[in-house]
């Protein structure tokens, strides 16, 4: 039996193409961050990660799909807060959302996926699935507060969320202006009580 | 005196200048439209406005430069409105905002140049400019409804702006839920409330 042949399905071979997979995904997103959407090319990739292109295109049978994979690293979990109310638990997202916006990683690609997803469908419901895991703890906390009568029951969540979140999003990436501790508890608060 | 040459300075070759330019600037603002920034070579401007490339880069010296002449193009003048209270001038303004936001040129160009503003200091630099322009009239409303005692003197104008604004571009952009006259309505109270 020949010693070097690491045949498929073993335990080696599957170890080496989860590496070779993990090396490309992380240059990815590697160069994502640094070039956006845009300038991402899979001869790059190949470059500096070392893995043939036959290679990466045996596992993404294109750039798209190989940039949709590494996108999707950019979703985060939020912890779902419970500070017995609504405002307490806002502030306490809005924070979470505030701290992701200042992490350069993200905040510099995601409107390389924005504007990808003007013309781009998939990029489109990528970017869609992100958002949404990134917005649902705050629908969960509005419908707790909702649950505890704190809210009235027509008003609408989707509008507290945006009156919550559109605000920080503004500041980073439209007016630039800081997003310190005060800005994110006068717009929960304005959030809060103008739903009552 | 040879009949067919036009000496520089004249009329007419000024004419021939000023059209040459205008047709490239217009390309270029078509070609951002469909492509985004980053989908617009100097290449495809000269193909498709018929002016050479040696012509262009007389006017502009480089890409960018053309770019930016092109992008600035995409700062509107909005009117100030004078409803008599700050809730109906902020409407009016939200309103004027939705319409640019529904317009496909402004909204499907402006992530480009968000997404270039990260690499880019120029273009960072030209979207603040834009930016500034449009925001203006709302600085100018919520000062008015301060002098007439409408708010307190310690209120934020930045902190209103961002909470009418904010939730507006966040659910174009990001969320991409409907920009309807209840949603408008809705923002606008929440944000003139909570600062009283």
């Amino acid at each position: 039996m020949p010693k070097k042949t690491v045949k498929p399905g073993t335990d080696r071979a599957d170890d080496r193409v989860r590496r070779s997979k993990e090396a490309v995904l992380e240059t990815t997103y590697q160069l994502l961050m640094e070039a956006g959407l845009a300038g991402v090319s899979v001869d790059e990739v190949s470059r500096r990660s070392g893995v043939a292109k036959t290679t990466i295109y045996r596992h993404w049978p294109s750039r798209t799909a190989l940039l949709l994979d590494a996108c999707s690293r950019m979703a985060l979990k939020f912890d779902i807060p419970d500070t017995g109310h609504l405002r307490g638990d806002l502030v306490e997202l809005a924070s979470s959302i505030v701290a992701l916006l200042r992490s350069k990683n993200f905040s510099s690609v995601l409107p390389s996926v924005i504007d990808a997803a003007e013309r781009d469908e998939q990029v489109a419901a990528l970017h869609s699935r992100i958002h949404a895991e990134h917005m649902a703890p705050l629908y969960v906390v509005i419908e707790r507060a909702r649950q505890r009568g704190e809210l009235p029951r027509h008003c609408l969540a989707a509008e507290i969320v945006a009156a919550v979140v559109g605000p920080l999003f503004y500041r980073r990436w439209f007016s630039r202006e800081p997003l310190d501790d005060a800005f994110v508890r006068a717009i929960v608060d304005r959030a809060v009580s103008g739903s009552r």
